[in-house]
Protein backbone atom coordinates (compact mmCIF):
# COMPACT_ATOMS: atom_id res chain seq x y z
CA UNK A 1 0.00 0.00 0.00
CA UNK A 2 1.40 3.62 -0.82
CA UNK A 3 1.61 5.70 1.58
CA UNK A 4 -0.56 9.06 1.23
CA UNK A 5 0.20 12.03 0.34
CA UNK A 6 -0.53 14.98 3.19
CA UNK A 7 -1.02 17.69 0.43
CA UNK A 8 -1.63 17.43 -3.37
CA UNK A 9 -1.90 20.21 -5.77
CA UNK A 10 -3.18 19.43 -9.18
CA UNK A 11 -2.18 22.37 -11.59
CA UNK A 12 -4.44 22.33 -14.31
CA UNK A 13 -8.04 19.94 -13.64
CA UNK A 14 -8.87 19.08 -16.90
CA UNK A 15 -9.16 15.50 -17.94
CA UNK A 16 -6.23 13.62 -16.70
CA UNK A 17 -5.85 16.35 -13.43
CA UNK A 18 -9.44 15.72 -12.58
CA UNK A 19 -8.89 12.11 -13.20
CA UNK A 20 -5.32 11.86 -11.06
CA UNK A 21 -7.76 13.91 -8.30
CA UNK A 22 -10.61 11.32 -8.55
CA UNK A 23 -8.24 8.16 -8.58
CA UNK A 24 -5.87 9.49 -5.43
CA UNK A 25 -9.10 10.12 -3.58
CA UNK A 26 -10.90 6.69 -4.45
CA UNK A 27 -7.62 4.70 -3.28
CA UNK A 28 -7.28 7.08 -0.40
CA UNK A 29 -3.80 8.54 -1.14
CA UNK A 30 -3.91 12.03 -0.67
CA UNK A 31 -5.29 13.55 2.83
CA UNK A 32 -6.15 16.98 1.00
CA UNK A 33 -5.96 17.53 -2.92
CA UNK A 34 -6.36 21.16 -3.81
CA UNK A 35 -6.31 21.97 -7.47
CA UNK A 36 -4.74 25.49 -9.31
CA UNK A 37 -6.33 26.39 -12.41
CA UNK A 38 -8.43 29.68 -13.80
CA UNK A 39 -11.43 30.73 -15.26
CA UNK A 40 -14.43 29.03 -13.77
CA UNK A 41 -11.98 25.50 -13.62
CA UNK A 42 -11.71 26.18 -9.73
CA UNK A 43 -15.45 26.70 -9.14
CA UNK A 44 -16.16 23.92 -11.63
CA UNK A 45 -13.71 21.26 -9.67
CA UNK A 46 -15.07 22.55 -6.30
CA UNK A 47 -18.64 21.77 -7.29
CA UNK A 48 -17.83 18.52 -8.59
CA UNK A 49 -16.78 17.49 -5.64
CA UNK A 50 -13.25 16.38 -6.66
CA UNK A 51 -10.88 18.61 -4.88
CA UNK A 52 -10.87 19.96 -1.67
CA UNK A 53 -9.81 23.01 -2.19
CA UNK A 54 -8.93 24.92 -5.85
CA UNK A 55 -7.94 28.40 -6.63
CA UNK A 56 -6.23 30.54 -9.17
CA UNK A 57 -3.77 31.73 -6.78
CA UNK A 58 -0.25 29.82 -7.12
CA UNK A 59 0.71 30.35 -3.33
CA UNK A 60 -2.13 26.93 -3.28
CA UNK A 61 0.92 24.94 -3.61
CA UNK A 62 2.21 26.30 -0.25
CA UNK A 63 2.20 23.11 2.52
CA UNK A 64 2.26 20.59 -0.48
CA UNK A 65 4.20 17.57 -0.95
CA UNK A 66 3.05 16.52 -4.23
CA UNK A 67 2.46 18.78 -7.16
CA UNK A 68 1.32 17.61 -10.39
CA UNK A 69 1.10 19.54 -13.47
CA UNK A 70 -1.36 18.67 -16.02
CA UNK A 71 -1.52 21.01 -18.36
CA UNK A 72 -0.61 21.01 -21.78
CA UNK A 73 2.98 20.72 -22.95
CA UNK A 74 3.39 24.37 -24.07
CA UNK A 75 2.47 25.22 -21.14
CA UNK A 76 4.46 23.54 -18.07
CA UNK A 77 7.62 26.04 -18.31
CA UNK A 78 4.85 29.07 -17.35
CA UNK A 79 2.95 26.79 -14.43
CA UNK A 80 6.24 25.88 -13.49
CA UNK A 81 7.75 29.36 -12.95
CA UNK A 82 4.72 30.42 -11.22
CA UNK A 83 4.02 27.69 -8.46
CA UNK A 84 8.20 27.59 -8.12
CA UNK A 85 8.28 30.45 -5.41
CA UNK A 86 6.13 28.53 -3.18
CA UNK A 87 6.94 25.33 -3.43
CA UNK A 88 7.95 23.87 -0.26
CA UNK A 89 11.02 21.43 0.71
CA UNK A 90 11.68 18.02 -0.39
CA UNK A 91 8.19 18.64 -2.09
CA UNK A 92 7.96 16.12 -5.18
CA UNK A 93 6.79 17.52 -8.69
CA UNK A 94 5.98 15.69 -11.54
CA UNK A 95 3.82 16.00 -14.76
CA UNK A 96 1.99 14.23 -17.38
CA UNK A 97 2.95 15.25 -20.12
CA UNK A 98 2.68 13.35 -23.85
CA UNK A 99 6.20 14.82 -24.48
CA UNK A 100 9.15 14.33 -21.96
CA UNK A 101 12.20 15.71 -23.02
CA UNK A 102 10.80 19.27 -23.86
CA UNK A 103 8.70 19.27 -21.08
CA UNK A 104 12.33 18.68 -18.84
CA UNK A 105 14.00 21.77 -20.55
CA UNK A 106 10.77 24.10 -20.06
CA UNK A 107 10.15 22.94 -16.25
CA UNK A 108 13.46 21.28 -14.40
CA UNK A 109 15.41 24.58 -14.32
CA UNK A 110 12.45 26.44 -12.40
CA UNK A 111 12.75 23.84 -9.63
CA UNK A 112 14.08 24.94 -6.24
CA UNK A 113 17.09 22.94 -4.75
CA UNK A 114 15.48 20.56 -1.68
CA UNK A 115 12.27 20.44 -4.57
CA UNK A 116 12.14 16.41 -5.70
CA UNK A 117 11.48 16.73 -10.16
CA UNK A 118 10.33 13.47 -12.16
CA UNK A 119 8.23 13.91 -15.32
CA UNK A 120 5.62 11.24 -15.80
CA UNK A 121 3.20 10.30 -18.40
CA UNK A 122 -0.04 8.30 -17.79
CA UNK A 123 -0.47 6.52 -21.11
CA UNK A 124 -4.28 6.94 -21.01
CA UNK A 125 -7.22 9.61 -22.33
CA UNK A 126 -9.92 10.00 -23.85
CA UNK A 127 -11.17 12.36 -27.18
CA UNK A 128 -13.27 14.46 -24.50
CA UNK A 129 -11.66 17.36 -22.09
CA UNK A 130 -12.48 19.16 -19.20
CA UNK A 131 -13.17 18.32 -15.31
CA UNK A 132 -16.31 16.81 -16.00
CA UNK A 133 -14.73 14.36 -18.47
CA UNK A 134 -12.42 12.66 -15.84
CA UNK A 135 -12.94 9.14 -13.94
CA UNK A 136 -10.88 7.85 -11.36
CA UNK A 137 -10.35 4.24 -13.51
CA UNK A 138 -9.26 5.91 -16.49
CA UNK A 139 -5.31 4.60 -15.49
CA UNK A 140 -6.58 1.09 -14.58
CA UNK A 141 -4.69 -1.65 -16.22
CA UNK A 142 -2.54 1.30 -18.24
CA UNK A 143 1.48 2.40 -18.79
CA UNK A 144 2.60 5.07 -16.52
CA UNK A 145 5.87 6.20 -17.60
CA UNK A 146 8.18 7.96 -15.61
CA UNK A 147 11.32 9.53 -17.93
CA UNK A 148 14.03 11.18 -14.53
CA UNK A 149 16.80 12.65 -15.45
CA UNK A 150 20.24 10.97 -14.34
CA UNK A 151 20.36 13.34 -10.98
CA UNK A 152 16.53 12.51 -9.83
CA UNK A 153 15.58 11.74 -6.27
CA UNK A 154 15.26 7.81 -6.13
CA UNK A 155 13.13 8.41 -3.39
CA UNK A 156 10.52 10.22 -5.29
CA UNK A 157 10.86 7.83 -7.88
CA UNK A 158 9.80 5.26 -5.66
CA UNK A 159 7.26 7.40 -4.13
CA UNK A 160 5.87 8.07 -7.32
CA UNK A 161 5.94 4.26 -8.16
CA UNK A 162 4.12 2.81 -5.41
CA UNK A 163 1.15 5.84 -5.91
CA UNK A 164 0.97 5.32 -9.56
CA UNK A 165 0.49 1.19 -9.03
CA UNK A 166 -1.70 1.85 -6.39
CA UNK A 167 -4.10 3.55 -9.01
CA UNK A 168 -3.85 0.77 -11.23
CA UNK A 169 -1.19 1.43 -13.38
CA UNK A 170 1.96 -0.43 -14.88
CA UNK A 171 4.91 1.73 -14.42
CA UNK A 172 7.96 1.78 -16.42
CA UNK A 173 11.06 4.01 -16.35
CA UNK A 174 12.91 5.18 -19.62
CA UNK A 175 15.05 8.10 -20.54
CA UNK A 176 13.10 11.30 -22.42
CA UNK A 177 13.96 11.14 -25.53
CA UNK A 178 13.76 7.54 -25.92
CA UNK A 179 9.95 8.03 -24.61
CA UNK A 180 9.65 10.30 -27.50
CA UNK A 181 10.64 8.29 -30.38
CA UNK A 182 8.19 5.18 -28.87
CA UNK A 183 5.44 8.02 -28.68
CA UNK A 184 5.88 9.71 -31.95
CA UNK A 185 5.32 6.33 -33.34
CA UNK A 186 2.24 4.91 -31.12
CA UNK A 187 0.46 8.24 -30.32
CA UNK A 188 1.66 11.64 -32.41
CA UNK A 189 1.38 10.09 -35.41
CA UNK A 190 -1.56 8.63 -35.57
CA UNK A 191 -3.34 11.81 -34.19
CA UNK A 192 -1.65 13.82 -36.65
CA UNK A 193 -2.79 11.73 -39.58
CA UNK A 194 -6.20 11.23 -37.91
CA UNK A 195 -6.55 14.99 -37.97
CA UNK A 196 -5.46 15.45 -41.34
CA UNK A 197 -7.77 13.10 -42.96
CA UNK A 198 -10.75 14.16 -41.21
CA UNK A 199 -9.74 18.00 -42.28
CA UNK A 200 -9.19 16.65 -45.73
CA UNK A 201 -13.27 15.48 -45.46
CA UNK A 202 -13.89 18.96 -44.19
CA UNK A 203 -12.49 20.32 -47.59
CA UNK A 204 -14.27 18.51 -49.77
CA UNK A 205 -17.10 20.00 -52.44
CA UNK A 206 -20.12 20.60 -50.39
CA UNK A 207 -22.45 17.68 -51.48
CA UNK A 208 -19.95 14.89 -50.86
CA UNK A 209 -18.87 16.32 -47.69
CA UNK A 210 -22.31 15.56 -46.06
CA UNK A 211 -22.51 12.05 -46.96
CA UNK A 212 -18.78 11.57 -46.00
CA UNK A 213 -20.81 12.59 -42.39
CA UNK A 214 -24.03 10.51 -43.32
CA UNK A 215 -22.38 7.65 -44.77
CA UNK A 216 -19.48 7.34 -42.55
CA UNK A 217 -18.11 4.33 -42.21
CA UNK A 218 -15.83 2.43 -39.35
CA UNK A 219 -12.07 3.90 -40.90
CA UNK A 220 -13.24 7.23 -40.66
CA UNK A 221 -15.10 7.31 -37.59
CA UNK A 222 -12.70 6.00 -35.52
CA UNK A 223 -10.49 8.45 -36.79
CA UNK A 224 -13.21 11.30 -36.07
CA UNK A 225 -13.00 10.31 -32.64
CA UNK A 226 -8.95 10.36 -32.81
CA UNK A 227 -9.31 14.02 -34.09
CA UNK A 228 -11.83 15.53 -31.49
CA UNK A 229 -9.43 15.52 -28.70
CA UNK A 230 -8.12 18.79 -27.32
CA UNK A 231 -6.74 21.37 -29.92
CA UNK A 232 -4.29 22.54 -27.25
CA UNK A 233 -2.60 19.85 -26.08
CA UNK A 234 -1.93 18.15 -29.12
CA UNK A 235 -0.98 21.95 -31.15
CA UNK A 236 2.01 21.65 -27.86
CA UNK A 237 2.35 17.90 -28.53
CA UNK A 238 3.58 18.67 -32.13
CA UNK A 239 5.57 21.78 -30.88
CA UNK A 240 7.43 19.93 -28.57
CA UNK A 241 8.32 16.73 -30.14
CA UNK A 242 9.02 18.43 -33.67
CA UNK A 243 11.86 16.12 -34.64
CA UNK A 244 10.63 12.54 -33.61
CA UNK A 245 7.20 13.53 -35.21
CA UNK A 246 8.60 14.41 -38.35
CA UNK A 247 11.18 11.46 -39.24
CA UNK A 248 8.30 8.94 -38.24
CA UNK A 249 5.86 11.17 -40.83
CA UNK A 250 9.02 10.91 -43.26
CA UNK A 251 8.81 6.69 -42.80
CA UNK A 252 5.67 7.16 -43.30
CA UNK A 253 5.95 8.88 -46.46
CA UNK A 254 7.88 6.30 -47.86
CA UNK A 255 5.45 3.92 -47.25
CA UNK A 256 2.86 5.10 -48.53
CA UNK A 257 4.52 5.88 -51.42
CA UNK A 258 4.98 2.68 -51.78
CA UNK A 259 1.46 1.50 -51.07
CA UNK A 260 0.12 4.14 -53.95
CA UNK A 261 2.40 2.72 -56.49
CA UNK A 262 1.10 -0.75 -55.88
CA UNK A 263 -2.51 0.40 -56.25
CA UNK A 264 -1.61 2.82 -59.37
CA UNK A 265 0.16 -0.47 -61.36
CA UNK A 266 -2.11 -2.96 -59.81
CA UNK A 267 0.23 -4.73 -57.72
CA UNK A 268 -1.95 -6.95 -55.71
CA UNK A 269 0.80 -9.14 -54.16
CA UNK A 270 2.19 -6.02 -52.61
CA UNK A 271 -0.84 -4.98 -50.79
CA UNK A 272 -1.94 -8.34 -50.06
CA UNK A 273 1.68 -9.00 -48.23
CA UNK A 274 1.44 -5.83 -46.77
CA UNK A 275 -1.78 -6.00 -44.95
CA UNK A 276 -1.40 -9.32 -44.44
CA UNK A 277 1.89 -8.43 -42.10
CA UNK A 278 0.17 -5.85 -40.43
CA UNK A 279 -2.73 -8.22 -38.69
CA UNK A 280 0.48 -9.96 -36.51
CA UNK A 281 0.88 -6.68 -34.98
CA UNK A 282 -2.89 -6.47 -33.66
CA UNK A 283 -2.16 -10.10 -32.34
CA UNK A 284 0.73 -8.95 -30.82
CA UNK A 285 -1.29 -6.05 -28.79
CA UNK A 286 -3.99 -8.05 -27.59
CA UNK A 287 -1.98 -10.45 -26.43
CA UNK A 288 -0.11 -7.49 -24.25
CA UNK A 289 -3.16 -6.89 -23.30
CA UNK A 290 -2.73 -3.29 -24.47
CA UNK A 291 -5.70 -3.91 -26.96
CA UNK B 1 -42.90 -7.14 -43.05
CA UNK B 2 -40.55 -8.06 -45.98
CA UNK B 3 -41.66 -10.95 -48.01
CA UNK B 4 -39.42 -14.00 -47.26
CA UNK B 5 -37.71 -16.00 -49.94
CA UNK B 6 -37.84 -19.51 -50.97
CA UNK B 7 -34.33 -20.54 -51.11
CA UNK B 8 -31.30 -17.43 -50.71
CA UNK B 9 -27.53 -18.72 -51.34
CA UNK B 10 -25.03 -17.00 -49.82
CA UNK B 11 -21.63 -16.74 -52.38
CA UNK B 12 -18.98 -16.45 -49.95
CA UNK B 13 -19.81 -17.42 -46.24
CA UNK B 14 -17.72 -15.15 -44.62
CA UNK B 15 -18.08 -12.72 -41.88
CA UNK B 16 -20.56 -10.91 -43.95
CA UNK B 17 -22.07 -13.75 -45.90
CA UNK B 18 -22.34 -15.82 -42.13
CA UNK B 19 -23.87 -12.64 -41.16
CA UNK B 20 -26.47 -12.61 -43.73
CA UNK B 21 -27.56 -16.16 -42.94
CA UNK B 22 -27.87 -14.86 -39.25
CA UNK B 23 -30.03 -12.31 -39.71
CA UNK B 24 -32.40 -13.84 -42.34
CA UNK B 25 -33.09 -16.55 -40.24
CA UNK B 26 -33.57 -14.57 -37.34
CA UNK B 27 -36.21 -12.29 -39.19
CA UNK B 28 -37.51 -14.81 -40.89
CA UNK B 29 -36.65 -13.93 -44.29
CA UNK B 30 -36.05 -16.86 -45.98
CA UNK B 31 -37.27 -20.22 -46.35
CA UNK B 32 -34.77 -22.02 -47.06
CA UNK B 33 -30.98 -20.72 -46.42
CA UNK B 34 -27.86 -22.19 -48.21
CA UNK B 35 -24.35 -21.80 -48.86
CA UNK B 36 -21.92 -21.89 -52.18
CA UNK B 37 -18.20 -21.86 -50.55
CA UNK B 38 -15.02 -23.60 -51.11
CA UNK B 39 -12.42 -26.10 -48.80
CA UNK B 40 -13.61 -27.12 -45.27
CA UNK B 41 -16.50 -23.39 -45.45
CA UNK B 42 -19.44 -24.75 -46.18
CA UNK B 43 -18.84 -27.75 -43.56
CA UNK B 44 -18.32 -24.88 -41.26
CA UNK B 45 -21.28 -23.33 -42.04
CA UNK B 46 -23.19 -26.57 -41.55
CA UNK B 47 -21.86 -27.55 -38.26
CA UNK B 48 -22.77 -23.60 -37.07
CA UNK B 49 -25.99 -24.36 -38.08
CA UNK B 50 -26.48 -21.00 -40.01
CA UNK B 51 -27.17 -22.49 -43.28
CA UNK B 52 -29.20 -25.50 -44.21
CA UNK B 53 -27.35 -26.93 -46.96
CA UNK B 54 -23.78 -26.03 -48.09
CA UNK B 55 -21.48 -26.97 -51.30
CA UNK B 56 -18.83 -26.14 -53.51
CA UNK B 57 -21.32 -27.11 -56.37
CA UNK B 58 -21.96 -23.30 -58.24
CA UNK B 59 -25.59 -25.59 -59.06
CA UNK B 60 -26.35 -24.78 -55.66
CA UNK B 61 -28.06 -21.77 -56.59
CA UNK B 62 -30.62 -23.93 -58.71
CA UNK B 63 -34.04 -22.70 -57.63
CA UNK B 64 -33.13 -19.77 -55.46
CA UNK B 65 -35.17 -16.57 -55.67
CA UNK B 66 -32.01 -14.22 -53.81
CA UNK B 67 -28.67 -14.75 -54.65
CA UNK B 68 -25.88 -12.97 -52.68
CA UNK B 69 -22.15 -12.56 -53.56
CA UNK B 70 -20.49 -12.21 -50.08
CA UNK B 71 -17.01 -12.58 -51.74
CA UNK B 72 -14.02 -10.13 -51.95
CA UNK B 73 -14.43 -7.49 -54.75
CA UNK B 74 -11.90 -9.12 -57.07
CA UNK B 75 -13.66 -12.46 -57.04
CA UNK B 76 -17.60 -11.05 -57.88
CA UNK B 77 -16.93 -11.26 -61.69
CA UNK B 78 -15.34 -15.38 -60.97
CA UNK B 79 -18.32 -16.46 -59.10
CA UNK B 80 -21.12 -15.06 -61.02
CA UNK B 81 -19.75 -16.97 -63.84
CA UNK B 82 -20.40 -19.97 -62.37
CA UNK B 83 -23.25 -19.45 -60.80
CA UNK B 84 -25.05 -17.86 -64.12
CA UNK B 85 -25.72 -20.89 -65.99
CA UNK B 86 -27.39 -22.55 -62.82
CA UNK B 87 -29.41 -19.22 -62.17
CA UNK B 88 -33.48 -19.53 -62.53
CA UNK B 89 -35.69 -17.47 -64.44
CA UNK B 90 -36.92 -14.18 -61.71
CA UNK B 91 -33.98 -14.65 -59.19
CA UNK B 92 -32.74 -11.74 -57.55
CA UNK B 93 -28.46 -11.01 -57.18
CA UNK B 94 -27.00 -8.34 -55.37
CA UNK B 95 -23.76 -8.82 -54.04
CA UNK B 96 -22.29 -6.48 -50.42
CA UNK B 97 -18.70 -5.33 -52.07
CA UNK B 98 -17.28 -2.24 -50.96
CA UNK B 99 -16.70 -0.98 -54.45
CA UNK B 100 -19.71 -0.98 -56.68
CA UNK B 101 -18.66 0.24 -60.38
CA UNK B 102 -16.06 -2.16 -61.07
CA UNK B 103 -18.40 -5.57 -59.32
CA UNK B 104 -21.04 -4.16 -61.48
CA UNK B 105 -18.06 -4.30 -64.69
CA UNK B 106 -17.57 -7.67 -63.63
CA UNK B 107 -21.16 -8.98 -62.76
CA UNK B 108 -24.04 -7.73 -64.78
CA UNK B 109 -21.95 -9.14 -68.07
CA UNK B 110 -22.52 -12.92 -66.52
CA UNK B 111 -26.31 -12.56 -65.56
CA UNK B 112 -28.79 -13.90 -67.70
CA UNK B 113 -31.65 -11.98 -69.54
CA UNK B 114 -34.74 -12.55 -67.09
CA UNK B 115 -31.87 -12.72 -64.18
CA UNK B 116 -32.20 -9.03 -62.10
CA UNK B 117 -28.43 -8.08 -61.17
CA UNK B 118 -28.56 -5.07 -58.41
CA UNK B 119 -25.57 -4.03 -56.65
CA UNK B 120 -25.29 -3.42 -52.75
CA UNK B 121 -23.16 -2.43 -50.23
CA UNK B 122 -23.77 -2.76 -45.91
CA UNK B 123 -21.80 -0.14 -44.79
CA UNK B 124 -21.20 -2.48 -42.06
CA UNK B 125 -17.97 -4.63 -40.73
CA UNK B 126 -15.54 -6.01 -37.71
CA UNK B 127 -11.90 -6.74 -38.31
CA UNK B 128 -12.72 -10.25 -37.73
CA UNK B 129 -13.05 -12.49 -40.36
CA UNK B 130 -14.79 -15.91 -41.40
CA UNK B 131 -18.35 -17.76 -40.81
CA UNK B 132 -17.21 -17.81 -37.30
CA UNK B 133 -17.20 -14.31 -36.77
CA UNK B 134 -20.57 -13.26 -38.22
CA UNK B 135 -24.07 -12.29 -35.53
CA UNK B 136 -27.73 -11.38 -37.03
CA UNK B 137 -27.19 -7.94 -35.43
CA UNK B 138 -24.24 -6.19 -37.89
CA UNK B 139 -26.39 -4.46 -39.81
CA UNK B 140 -28.60 -2.63 -36.99
CA UNK B 141 -28.80 0.52 -37.58
CA UNK B 142 -25.99 0.72 -40.33
CA UNK B 143 -26.24 1.62 -43.79
CA UNK B 144 -27.22 -0.38 -47.05
CA UNK B 145 -26.47 1.19 -49.95
CA UNK B 146 -28.02 0.01 -53.46
CA UNK B 147 -26.30 0.96 -56.49
CA UNK B 148 -28.26 0.19 -59.33
CA UNK B 149 -28.07 0.68 -62.90
CA UNK B 150 -30.71 2.58 -64.99
CA UNK B 151 -32.35 -0.76 -66.58
CA UNK B 152 -32.35 -2.60 -63.31
CA UNK B 153 -35.46 -4.03 -62.17
CA UNK B 154 -37.72 -1.69 -59.81
CA UNK B 155 -39.53 -4.56 -58.08
CA UNK B 156 -35.97 -6.39 -57.35
CA UNK B 157 -34.81 -3.01 -56.14
CA UNK B 158 -37.86 -2.60 -54.03
CA UNK B 159 -37.78 -6.47 -52.32
CA UNK B 160 -34.01 -5.67 -51.70
CA UNK B 161 -34.60 -2.50 -49.54
CA UNK B 162 -37.13 -4.00 -48.17
CA UNK B 163 -35.66 -6.77 -46.64
CA UNK B 164 -32.45 -5.00 -45.72
CA UNK B 165 -34.72 -2.72 -43.69
CA UNK B 166 -36.64 -6.07 -42.19
CA UNK B 167 -32.88 -7.01 -40.72
CA UNK B 168 -32.85 -3.50 -39.81
CA UNK B 169 -30.61 -1.28 -41.96
CA UNK B 170 -31.22 2.06 -42.99
CA UNK B 171 -31.30 1.67 -47.24
CA UNK B 172 -30.49 4.83 -49.54
CA UNK B 173 -29.61 4.40 -53.44
CA UNK B 174 -27.24 6.22 -55.23
CA UNK B 175 -25.10 5.86 -58.25
CA UNK B 176 -22.22 3.29 -58.03
CA UNK B 177 -19.42 5.88 -58.96
CA UNK B 178 -20.43 8.41 -56.53
CA UNK B 179 -20.83 5.84 -54.23
CA UNK B 180 -17.42 4.70 -54.88
CA UNK B 181 -16.17 8.42 -54.50
CA UNK B 182 -17.83 8.56 -50.57
CA UNK B 183 -16.15 5.47 -49.68
CA UNK B 184 -12.76 6.54 -50.82
CA UNK B 185 -12.32 9.16 -48.05
CA UNK B 186 -14.65 7.47 -45.63
CA UNK B 187 -13.31 4.08 -45.37
CA UNK B 188 -10.82 3.13 -47.94
CA UNK B 189 -8.41 5.92 -47.51
CA UNK B 190 -8.51 5.36 -43.34
CA UNK B 191 -7.62 1.70 -43.93
CA UNK B 192 -4.65 2.23 -46.58
CA UNK B 193 -3.33 5.04 -43.83
CA UNK B 194 -3.79 2.43 -41.06
CA UNK B 195 -2.51 -0.50 -42.93
CA UNK B 196 0.68 2.19 -43.59
CA UNK B 197 1.01 3.18 -40.01
CA UNK B 198 1.10 -0.04 -38.95
CA UNK B 199 3.17 -1.39 -41.52
CA UNK B 200 5.95 1.63 -40.76
CA UNK B 201 6.21 1.00 -37.27
CA UNK B 202 6.88 -2.84 -37.93
CA UNK B 203 9.86 -2.12 -39.50
CA UNK B 204 11.62 -0.08 -36.77
CA UNK B 205 14.34 -1.25 -35.30
CA UNK B 206 13.73 -4.61 -32.98
CA UNK B 207 14.16 -2.74 -30.05
CA UNK B 208 11.72 0.51 -30.59
CA UNK B 209 9.32 -2.25 -32.26
CA UNK B 210 8.72 -4.10 -29.26
CA UNK B 211 7.91 -0.86 -26.90
CA UNK B 212 5.53 0.14 -29.57
CA UNK B 213 3.30 -3.26 -29.08
CA UNK B 214 4.21 -2.44 -24.86
CA UNK B 215 2.96 1.25 -25.10
CA UNK B 216 0.42 1.01 -27.66
CA UNK B 217 -1.17 3.97 -27.13
CA UNK B 218 -5.03 4.83 -28.05
CA UNK B 219 -4.10 6.42 -31.46
CA UNK B 220 -1.96 3.52 -32.66
CA UNK B 221 -4.15 1.18 -30.99
CA UNK B 222 -6.87 2.22 -33.03
CA UNK B 223 -5.31 1.49 -35.81
CA UNK B 224 -4.08 -2.07 -35.75
CA UNK B 225 -7.65 -2.71 -35.14
CA UNK B 226 -8.56 -1.25 -38.74
CA UNK B 227 -5.34 -2.87 -40.44
CA UNK B 228 -6.63 -6.48 -38.95
CA UNK B 229 -8.99 -6.21 -41.13
CA UNK B 230 -9.18 -9.30 -44.22
CA UNK B 231 -5.78 -8.57 -46.57
CA UNK B 232 -7.72 -10.24 -49.04
CA UNK B 233 -11.00 -7.93 -49.41
CA UNK B 234 -8.67 -5.13 -48.84
CA UNK B 235 -6.27 -5.76 -52.05
CA UNK B 236 -9.36 -6.02 -53.77
CA UNK B 237 -11.18 -3.12 -52.80
CA UNK B 238 -7.96 -0.84 -53.45
CA UNK B 239 -7.09 -2.88 -56.82
CA UNK B 240 -10.95 -1.75 -57.67
CA UNK B 241 -11.11 1.38 -56.69
CA UNK B 242 -7.68 2.76 -57.91
CA UNK B 243 -9.08 5.99 -59.58
CA UNK B 244 -10.75 7.35 -56.28
CA UNK B 245 -8.63 6.45 -54.03
CA UNK B 246 -5.36 7.70 -55.54
CA UNK B 247 -7.59 11.19 -55.82
CA UNK B 248 -8.04 11.06 -52.13
CA UNK B 249 -4.65 10.33 -51.37
CA UNK B 250 -3.69 13.16 -53.33
CA UNK B 251 -5.67 15.66 -51.43
CA UNK B 252 -4.26 13.75 -47.96
CA UNK B 253 -0.95 14.17 -48.89
CA UNK B 254 -1.25 17.83 -50.35
CA UNK B 255 -2.95 18.23 -46.27
CA UNK B 256 -0.34 16.44 -44.64
CA UNK B 257 2.22 18.38 -46.14
CA UNK B 258 0.34 21.67 -44.66
CA UNK B 259 0.98 20.34 -41.48
CA UNK B 260 4.12 18.71 -41.65
CA UNK B 261 5.64 22.32 -42.23
CA UNK B 262 3.39 24.08 -39.68
CA UNK B 263 5.40 21.60 -37.08
CA UNK B 264 8.92 22.43 -38.79
CA UNK B 265 8.62 25.97 -38.62
CA UNK B 266 6.19 26.31 -35.38
CA UNK B 267 3.43 27.46 -36.23
CA UNK B 268 1.35 26.72 -33.93
CA UNK B 269 -1.66 29.16 -34.71
CA UNK B 270 -2.38 26.82 -37.84
CA UNK B 271 -1.99 23.58 -35.94
CA UNK B 272 -4.78 24.82 -33.40
CA UNK B 273 -7.04 26.15 -36.36
CA UNK B 274 -7.02 22.54 -38.12
CA UNK B 275 -7.08 20.50 -35.03
CA UNK B 276 -10.14 22.80 -33.58
CA UNK B 277 -11.76 22.63 -37.18
CA UNK B 278 -12.03 18.47 -37.13
CA UNK B 279 -13.74 18.38 -33.92
CA UNK B 280 -16.53 19.95 -36.00
CA UNK B 281 -17.06 17.04 -37.81
CA UNK B 282 -16.96 14.36 -35.09
CA UNK B 283 -19.84 15.90 -33.47
CA UNK B 284 -21.31 16.09 -36.98
CA UNK B 285 -21.74 12.36 -36.81
CA UNK B 286 -22.06 12.13 -33.22
CA UNK B 287 -25.66 13.50 -34.46
CA UNK B 288 -25.66 12.12 -37.81
CA UNK B 289 -25.68 8.54 -34.69
CA UNK B 290 -22.97 6.66 -36.99
CA UNK B 291 -21.04 7.40 -34.24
Amino acid sequence: MAQAFERVVICGLGLIGSSIARALRKHGLAKTIAAYDRGDVPARGLSLGIVDEASDNPAIVVGADLVLLCVPVGACGVVAASIAPHLDQGCIVSDVGSVKQAVINQVAHHIPAGVHFVAGHPIAGTEHSGPEAGFAELFDGRWWLLTPTPDADQAAIDRLRATWEAVGSKVEIMPPDHHDRVLAITSHLPHLIAYTIVGTATDLEGHIQQEVIKFSASGFRDFTRIAASDPVMWRDVFLNNREAVLEMLGRLHEDLGILARAIRVGDGDTLHDKFASTRAIRRSIIDAKQA
